[in-house]
């Protein structure tokens, strides 16, 4: 018999995404789903995609008591709704998959990043950070996540190989990324209008966009040692997909390419969603899929590191890792409801 | 055991779509696959988001001697090469399941809209004709099917409810369509690239596309009756999705919106594909599913119908509906390895 | 020395590209800018493209005071504002060029179509409709304006050869037509949200859309009798451009796509912003600047006529029309300050 | 009396736009354009949005003969042909201004980056370098010049202000970048293809881009040392428009973003065509003028210095760069004929 489950915030588009792949997964069902806004509407009302997945479905009000007992939900809130929520659910739901930022880093990190009170610092240590692949076996043995941001997710699994063993110094890194405008979420602001997105490139958040504190969190846990990032996030004129384009020094003489495509294969061998290769990562390649396709390259001309991931921000970047986390804590196969293959073109 | 099959011009855009689909169909697998200019490339270098599911697959060269026994031969072949492979394949594999036009028409009507004489005219009656909503009965008996092309299919099921019950007159019937560009396929063509296709729209193929014939005889069988189409189609700034606008006379008096609407619910009742809602369909619903959605309205100040359905052209309009005769072919459920939710956002 | 202008609600789309068109225009200055939600904000700061031109304007409210005198003011303001400000400005400024629908239509239609009473009903007469192409020597003799709106710009342009000469039947006619989203404002709306427009194509206002009464007015105008067209606008994800596919039956019998390309020819003959020709019109030639492109075309089959034009919206179907109405009121050469030329790519 | 031109290869977009240009120019006419693929299409056909400019312009065949005495000649043709033709020309007419790169790099840097043997050596010390903004004094006085690459324009002028004072390390530079697809011109690639690009990021050309050379160039030019860059390149789904994202390590201590902010108001002041401000730049307010918009950040965290430019690819980084050169060689106000305006929406 399949765990039941509840979305929360499934008017947004990680919610929608959320939706999308549990209508596919063959275990968990979808009891109930709850918006902000959206309170009333049916859900293919407002997402015509999901209408024949989901017939009678409606949104509906966030009531904890109407939670309790169910074996997972999930969250996919605006940010900061987590943390007044969650209080309420640690100990009368199974468990809880958590996309907002509210639990994934340390309350100072987290405070200094958000510039913000924590209101639930004590449940932090409630929630298992969430980025299957560099986390796996603390994941397994949790019974909350919080699941990581879509860049971090790119950023963290194109430079992890190298921290992990070394190769690179843990200062001086760069990562240069671009995103659809999808990560913007649902929200109605100028920047997010289709005729000021067209046509256009603007990089954001310049010099202390808040993920960064998460890459550094993630690499530091790769590397054993302090790692420090410099982050500049686009916007491109793209519905889905992040491709972050990774610069580091070698710390180690005499590299090349080869040396480091194959400890990249070597590093990820048997994962299901990381695809190593030496083509250039492109994102419509692992759209709507929670694959993530990486290459390294070893310049010797300027002795730099070029790491370079590819992911669908909505999917592998949100949604699809919730459900791959989710997986991992009900014990079903990981790889369950969730596709690898990419939509092209 | 699953079935084994191959793919016939398998690095265009319908091919890697059917290979997406069929990444998934838990009967059907891919044996082989084929294609002109890319013999020797990897599935997966050609389109990175089919590498997790084809990691071992290369194109090949075409040699019927190679399809012998096998269940299905799926062509996705540039136009006019299956009637040329046809005769030496109709014989030796269980199901052939074409998408070129070659065998969608009869003689007289082939010649006449594409302007050359047929090849193998000897053969079109071994092909139904594979619009599996309108000919559902003589496809499962049938032994090959020519599948339909992409406006054919929109058109046909936004009209026929209207048709299959004199609703309107079969002739004055418009449409007025608009396509994203993954319909021209991958050749290359300057009207196809991406700087002349941004920011543009334009009609084609003005009062003589081939699709006509095609939507006639569609509607003719489902008429009883001779129909007659203008047709318009439009390139739109998108890579996929097909939407038709109709506009058809009354044949009868006092017609209400409402009317239609319960009379398209009826004729569409049970079928796994077709969403009749009272909401103006959107081609991004369908995205990447086989679902047609459709709406339909009469406006009592002009007195006239209009019909509008909307799909994914790579999807239901191609390889989507192959799978589904296939399905039918192979006395399988109509649906397997057929999603019916679309991609939004 | 120049004239002195005001635009009244210069923050939105409309605005923006006007404010870009007077910064070329040799004879109108800018002598301030008003905006709703985003007084005192530099002009350069919400629209960095026109930072050199306005390096030091700001938007400011609306103060008919400070209006008084101005040779000319500009009115792109939300719908329903132009009528509560008509009033203060009618006589204290010497011309008015509204692109409200407020002062469009007679005032039975107006309130038809817009189901609301009109506060400003005496001021009717004061406006001179000015598509100028069909009203020039109207528009010459008036002192006000109200600009046409873009879909009856294309469609009345398209269509207005054809009836002037009593060829097409009045009744019947069709408009099907798609507008890139920045038809629909700078207002923050989902439907205009860059993630729900890319690759979606959805029609709508189905029936009833309000520039229905705009297009019957003004090809009633030109016919001298009554004409009724139903009309299908589709939104298409590009952020300008218009296209309007146009279908109409013969009134007079043997008619051929020559003889109608030659009628369109003289028919526009001298005018420098159409361009007749057999090519079928693209959106995109006419990006940015204030051509309308048209053709035309007759089927034997189905004895329908087709006839298509392309423009920009935010040109042609907006700014660009009210500084070709202001050149005209001013007895400026009409092509004043108004480019011909598209932007392709 | 305008100077008569001719334009080589004005049937790709960097000839289509420099036909734009030259529309709007009241010195410099087009007596005649050559195409290669193309020759006897006329301009308007190829290129619908210059019809109304060109009414009579028909491609030609490059005939050197007929260019004697042309007082300049634009030359916007595929990679090597200009050094094949260069020789025939140099002398007969008075000016070339050549957007190949064949006369850009000495010629061992050329023949390093290009891989191939220079066949017109002789020549290259008859070009100048036409980056305008800084090698203005040079190119007055030259007779020829070649006009820069489109990225390096954006790197060169994000990075100069800190480089010509020594204000960072001349190594260790990173210029991570992204271009609309019509940078790679009209030629028909699959990478080029709507179906390919829309939805999709990428980076090309890793470690290797020819451009570095350049970049490298105009920076040592400017810094009066060596400068080492490492470049990557990404492909975005737009039609124009280039932002350059570059990273590099303060070579003096306490510098802070309000020091350099006044640092590169200082340096571009009085440039017509730089606009340097505190917003990040954005390429759509670039999109179809010559303006290149810039901005630069201290990160006080990782020490570095991020610098960014923004333009359109195919007017600032290549036929509006042209036109600046032509007016500097022809003794002309730098900015005739050239917008700084942007188009936005």
């Amino acid at each position: 018999m399949p765990y039941n489950s509840a979305v929360l915030g499934g008017s947004g588009y990680a919610g929608a995404e959320l939706l999308r792949l549990l209508a596919g997964h063959p275990e968990i069902d979808v009891a109930l789903v709850t918006a902000d806004s959206n309170v009333g509407a049916a859900v293919g009302d407002l997402y015509p995609s999901l209408a024949t997945a989901y017939p009678e479905l409606t949104y509906g009000v966030v009531d904890p008591a109407q939670l309790t007992g169910l074996d997972l939900v999930f969250l996919t809130l605006p940010h900061g709704q987590s943390q007044e929520l969650a209080p309420q659910l640690v100990d009368s739901v199974a468990h809880l998959v958590d996309l907002g930022a509210d639990f994934r880093l340390p309350r100072a990190e987290y405070e200094q990043w958000y510039g913000e009170v924590h209101t639930a610092p004590e449940l932090l240590d409630r929630f298992q950070y969430g980025m299957t692949e560099l986390y796996r076996d603390d994941i397994v043995t949790a019974r909350h996540v919080a699941a990581p941001g879509c860049y971090p997710t790119a950023a963290s699994l194109a430079l992890a190989p190298l921290l992990a063993d070394g190769l690179v110094h843990p200062t001086g890194i760069v990562v240069d990324a671009v995103s659809g405008v999808s990560g913007a979420g649902r929200g109605l602001k100028a920047t997010s209008l289709f005729a000021e997105v067209s046509d256009n490139v603007t990089a954001y958040g310049l010099l202390d966009h808040r993920h960064t504190a998460e890459m550094e969190l993630a690499l530091t846990h790769v590397a054993g040692a302090p790692v420090q990032v410099l982050f500049t996030p686009h916007l491109v004129p793209m519905s889905r997909g992040i491709l972050a384009t990774c610069y580091a020094r070698p710390a180690v003489d005499g590299l090349t390419t080869a040396d480091l495509m194959d400890h990249y294969e070597r590093f990820y061998d048997g994962e299901p969603f990381v695809v190593v290769s030496e083509r250039s990562p492109s994102t419509k390649a692992t759209m709507a899929s929670n694959s993530v396709h990486v290459t390294v390259r070893h310049d010797p001309r300027t002795n730099t590191i070029v790491a370079i991931a590819a992911l669908d921000n909505l999917t592998k970047g949100a949604a699809g890792q919730m459900v791959q986390d989710a997986n991992l804590l009900l014990q079903l196969p990981e790889t369950l409801g969730l596709p690898t293959t990419g939509l092209m073109p």
